[in-house]
């Protein structure tokens, strides 16, 4: 158990928790209070880790999740889909101002020819950006094709990003690699959509950077 | 002041609650308990409701935001910038690692030849993503460039918002386009990537999306 806690890099209370909470298999014991564990609590540890700390998935997820992956045998997609899903965030309230949201977002990703689940979270939160949208441009009637640059480049972007996911290496380290790669790449590209912004702000309106007397590329 | 309420659609105390903090200007007095506004409150009315709603900055980030525009005229992107920083986040405490990763995000914006305050809070942010993925792929000298694609896809997005951004409408117009552009469009393409992934993830595992017997586009 201090192995594993060493290993794992998660403290010895933890682990217990997780134990107790059916996360994690039970060791094969080798004495009253002593149990052996192997490398697939090892690879089980790091995956809850990377639930817990890069998605910032609830115990409850992170459970389904599990279960999903020591159940029977199930398409790769679905788990994906199963973790993917966790991430949230769970929808607010329905109105029919959003509901009407929903279905100009849902009609322009059938119109992309995406498959995607209509009860993704992704969904409502792309619902909630044209419902703000509506409202601060007055525009009842916006539809979703306005997002269809953004859909482009986020087309491309997943594109790349999928091809790179080796199955190979099996369904709990996949799950690993897909989460950490939704979770912080997209706050990368928050941040250098921003750091573009700032950049394209400064060409646009010919101003030097703050403490700078030149003129940057 | 009722009028005045019912064209900004803010309640009569929050709009007496900018009036004491300074946030907006005083009427025209026209007796002793009535006063007159003009297009102007209206305005400003509109700009920090966009603020504290959209863009979620604190009074005291608005306050700064107003403060500079009633200040000296001063070039608009020094404007837009400090909006834009006052979406933040504040930046985490300093340590050792984390400081070796904003070098690496600093040395990777010089050579795109952006023009980025380096104080921007998105290079935090962008430091935060890669010291993460440092610790999780346990590459310690995992370099900024990794991040070259999102790099180009956030510019090709950036420089396409950025020519639509009108100032012929004045400061203060600008600064919601702005923030509005930031905000909404920054979860628009959170959600629209994080669908693509899924769709990327049915065509890569080759499933059928469930509840639908057929394979989609």
């Amino acid at each position: 158990m201090k192995e594993l806690a060493a290993v794992s890099g998660l403290p010895v209370a933890t682990i217990k928790y997780y134990l107790r909470e059916g996360l994690l298999p039970a060791g094969r014991p080798t004495s009253a209070t002593q149990a052996e564990y192997d490398d697939t609590h090892v690879e089980r540890l790091r995956l809850i880790r990377t639930l817990r700390e890069v998605g910032e998935l609830p115990i409850a997820r992170i459970e389904a999740v599990i279960r999903t992956l020591d159940g029977p045998a199930m398409p790769l997609a679905d788990l994906l889909g199963e973790a993917h899903h966790g991430l949230g965030p769970e929808p607010g309230p329905a109105t029919p101002a959003l509901d009407d949201a929903r279905r100009s977002v849902l009609a322009f990703v059938a119109a992309r020819g995406w498959r995607v689940d209509p009860d993704a979270p992704a969904v409502d939160l792309l619902a909630e950006s044209l419902h703000a949208l509506r409202g601060h441009w007055d525009v009842a009637d916006l539809g979703a094709e306005m997002f269809t640059d953004y859909a482009r480049a986020a087309e491309e972007i997943a594109a790349h990003e999928l091809a790179t996911v080796d199955p190979s290496r099996g369904p709990s380290d996949t799950v690993r690699q897909v989460i950490v790669g939704t979770v912080v790449f997209e706050r990368a590209l928050v941040a250098l959509r921003r750091l573009a912004q700032e950049h394209f702000c400064h060409v646009r309106f010919d101003v030097p950077p703050p403490g700078d007397g030149t003129t940057g590329g």
